[in-house]
């Protein structure tokens, strides 16, 4: 299996899949078909099936598809099956909210550090973490090996920023900039923009 | 011009042209091209012109786009050429970061108001808006019409809430709870949750 060859679009769909199977495990659900997990994340049963058919042979014709198993290898696939450290880089109103946000973990993902430029935040607690300084982050990040940040700075530094980070190793960014980043080829970024998401349901209003 | 016509996937780049072309405005960039706007957003430029295309002819040959003119069109197009009322429902720490959030009135949206159910919570001011009680929601947006919500509570309780706002007129919906959400088909959701980004990103570490 080449990671490169499965279509972008399809990983996009599989972090859904996984999200709403887990939902169906934690309501004590064993088994589901392509048909009901479509009705659950509003996508056709056929496009299901040939997107996990990408992977092999998960689903068994009449039974359907055992949720513990296509979990596990959805956590496989998706290299969620073991935990990642992740740093906030902003400790604004969003760094907030996400260094609180209690659903990362059962998601594979660990906040481990949050940093800030302002002398203020600097050593205040938020959670459990105590906000770091900004001038630290390449030094931090090296010395971890940190390979996943989330930018929740303003648009006008979020380009340096986004400098440091790669140069330091970061190879994912979720930004949360309203601006678009440029970033080497092997660095992955995803945007959280909610104006621009907003901007595409007006379209249909 | 029908808008069903037009791929819901060029209506998803479409608000990521106007960034940053609106980001090259505050600069003081009065013209661009599909090469250099590619640039910025990470998109070919050919697949700008193609996209740009399909609503009419808005550049020239050789002088490439103006600015100004661009940003009317998309923004006449997307509409947000006026100003939207948003409500908030959910006033924990991704509510209060909406409410607080500066980006949203100069891209077409105004925050107006924002719910809670915790009685801890009503009442109290977040900016300007002071929290209104979630039991009032129904009526509060049938009396004003509203059209557009940001759901940041438990996915627990986001498909009842839901319900609460498709009854009550709701057509688009921004939501932060971690779960699909089932709506008829006259109305629109888009989905942020971090989680799934960073799970799309982790596959091609």
């Amino acid at each position: 299996m080449n990671a490169e060859k499965i279509p972008d679009i399809i990983i996009t769909r599989l972090p859904v899949y996984l999200r709403a199977l887990q939902h169906m495990a934690d309501q004590g659900i064993k088994t589901t078909s392509s048909q009901e997990l479509g009705e659950h994340v509003g996508i056709s049963a056929a496009q299901i099936r040939k997107d996990i058919s990408q992977f092999g042979e998960f689903g068994k014709q009449g039974t359907g598809y055992s949720i513990p198993y296509l979990l596990d290898k959805l956590r496989e696939i998706l290299k969620v099956d073991r935990l990642w450290d992740v740093i906030i880089v902003g400790a604004g109103d969003m760094g907030h909210a996400l260094a609180r946000y209690q659903g990362f973990a059962n998601r594979g993902f660990n906040v481990v550090m949050i940093f800030d430029n302002d002398k203020e935040k600097i050593g205040k607690k938020i959670g459990d973490l105590a906000v770091e300084d900004m001038a630290n982050l390449e030094e931090k990040i090296k010395s971890t090996g940190i390979k996943i940040a989330m930018l929740t700075i303003p648009a006008s530094v979020a380009q340096e920023t986004t400098d440091t980070l790669v140069k330091a190793g970061v190879k994912a960014i979720l930004n949360y900039a309203p601006i678009s980043l440029n970033v080497p080829n092997n660095v992955k970024v995803q945007y959280i923009d909610p104006a621009t998401h907003l901007q595409k349901m007006t379209y249909y209003l």
